[in-house]
């Protein structure tokens, strides 16, 4: 299963009981959390999310908004015990800023803590079951934004296709991985006789903050969820660039262009109660937006 | 009016909807923050506190469940456009943790923002309506108490009776004060004669975290609401001791020790869901206890 839960759905200031950035992909039997503004651990026992599989932390950008909660997150894991190494991605600084608060309390963690400092597009994680990987964004400092991506599944063996055809079992890993089998005669039999496709491997892309930038399609072609920042309506065009951020219209665009299958928007200014509007004229553009709502989990 | 509104309640892992330690003094047109653990800003919106009213915030010591929330709170301050300066008191190390994090986010305050470390006890405030000191407590790392205190009111001048007594309105300044009168002849009317006492200041103290000190007590002599910690039960004495925190009847001992009018407890380890009996304990000890209750403004 891969999924994202969101935890907070607001832009700088908390309002309306929208909360700062956080929002939790469940992969399989793993958590990876996206941004952890403050009250993330507050989120995450109100949503009954379990913080004992979060190994890897991914922090866009170091606006308060996107990393004031890590330091309590952080904190009560370490209070509840836990062994398991955690990893946090950032850009830099954010090392310096946990060791002096950790040094203040003259806290010792029970676990390794990794900090890796995010500098320029690369993959970040390579696990069995899936690949995360960040690219550049554009807003007032360094800022990035991250794709999770199942890995591609094995392709499924037709078992009497493929014993008719006399490949030995002990090759069965090779036919799911896409692999020919040549037998002693020299004879080769083709993948695609004894096996079919899988399912592909879904993809999950996390932009913010940015402001419109068509180049990061590149990086964020067809995946099956988009989560886009819509800070503002599209009147405010103007305001969102100079505070380098997106409006409905443009996050809408983005998806258009990357060929996005579905797009969840977010990041709301706190000058707006009122949301239906950001959904309305997302819809204009890409049919398939959806809000993204606290609290609810967005299955890919 | 002299009131104490409690914003967070718990010790260090947030639990049952209970926050960490803050709460928040209102001293006439004045409010006054102890403590800032995460989510402090959402609580205060959600209580409704002008935080633009907020011009001094003490910082009893540096773990995270007494402070986290500062750097929401200030940034937020910032982004509301607050130009008054603004205070902040606590143990060596905050005001660098602060500006490692505004360099990180390249953020200009656009009001002043004051440092002033605690060493010992001293008076930090003088107000003309107020006073606030702080004193140190025993924790596992350097933290202070805080006592804030109307100034004592003058006196009210019986003006039928100074008239009479031949005394100058201009003298009515000093009567006030408590000065006596004396008149061309040499005669000395005594300032008692033509005064009667005001009702006197009110004091607030506010004691956490701390393991059981007695010596406190000569601190917050008569206080008219004593705020102490009780992070556990009675039978927990030996734990609460090795973690420098203190129980319902040692907090209370403390109360009749120092003659304190009212007691609210509050500080609640995550590992206790009912709070009745932190009451039904400390009442055994000092009848008149409160449990101090998020949401709650008591009235000195």
């Amino acid at each position: 299963m891969l999924g994202v839960t969101i935890l907070g759905n607001n832009s700088a200031i908390p309002a309306y009981d929208r909360h700062p950035t956080a929002q939790v992909v469940t992969l399989h039997d793993q958590l990876v959390l996206i941004d952890c503004g403050e009250g993330t651990q507050m989120q995450l026992s109100k949503f009954k999310v379990k913080r004992s599989k979060i190994n890897h932390i991914l922090i866009s950008h170091l606006h308060g908004d996107h990393y004031f909660g890590i330091f309590g997150l952080v904190t009560s894991m370490g209070l509840f015990g836990r062994t398991a190494p955690l990893h946090i991605y950032s850009p830099a600084g954010l090392e310096q800023i946990c060791q002096l608060q950790f040094a203040a309390a003259a806290m010792d963690l029970p676990f390794p803590l990794h900090f890796h400092v995010l500098t320029h597009a690369a993959i970040l994680v390579e696990e069995p079951k899936f690949l995360i990987r960040c690219f550049p964004v554009s807003h007032r400092i360094p800022c990035f934004g991250f794709v999770i991506e199942e890995r591609k599944k094995p392709r499924k063996i037709v078992p009497e296709k493929a014993i008719a055809a006399g490949i030995p079992a002990s090759f069965f890993d090779a036919l799911q991985l896409g692999r020919d089998y040549t037998n002693k005669n020299g004879e080769t039999i083709a993948n695609e006789q004894v096996t079919i496709a899988n399912t592909s491997g879904k993809k999950y892309a996390f932009c913010a903050d940015t402001q419109y930038l068509p180049s990061i399609c590149t990086q964020v072609q067809q995946v099956d969820v988009l989560y886009h920042e819509t800070t503002y309506l599209k009147d405010l065009e103007e305001r969102a660039a100079l505070r380098f951020h997106s409006t409905t219209h443009q996050a809408a665009s983005i998806a258009v262009q990357a060929n996005a299958k579905r797009l969840l928007i977010g990041h709301f200014s706190s000058k707006y109660e009122q949301l239906t509007p950001f959904l309305e004229e997302a819809k204009e553009v890409f049919p398939n937006t959806d809000l993204a709502l606290e609290g609810v989990t967005y299955i890919l």
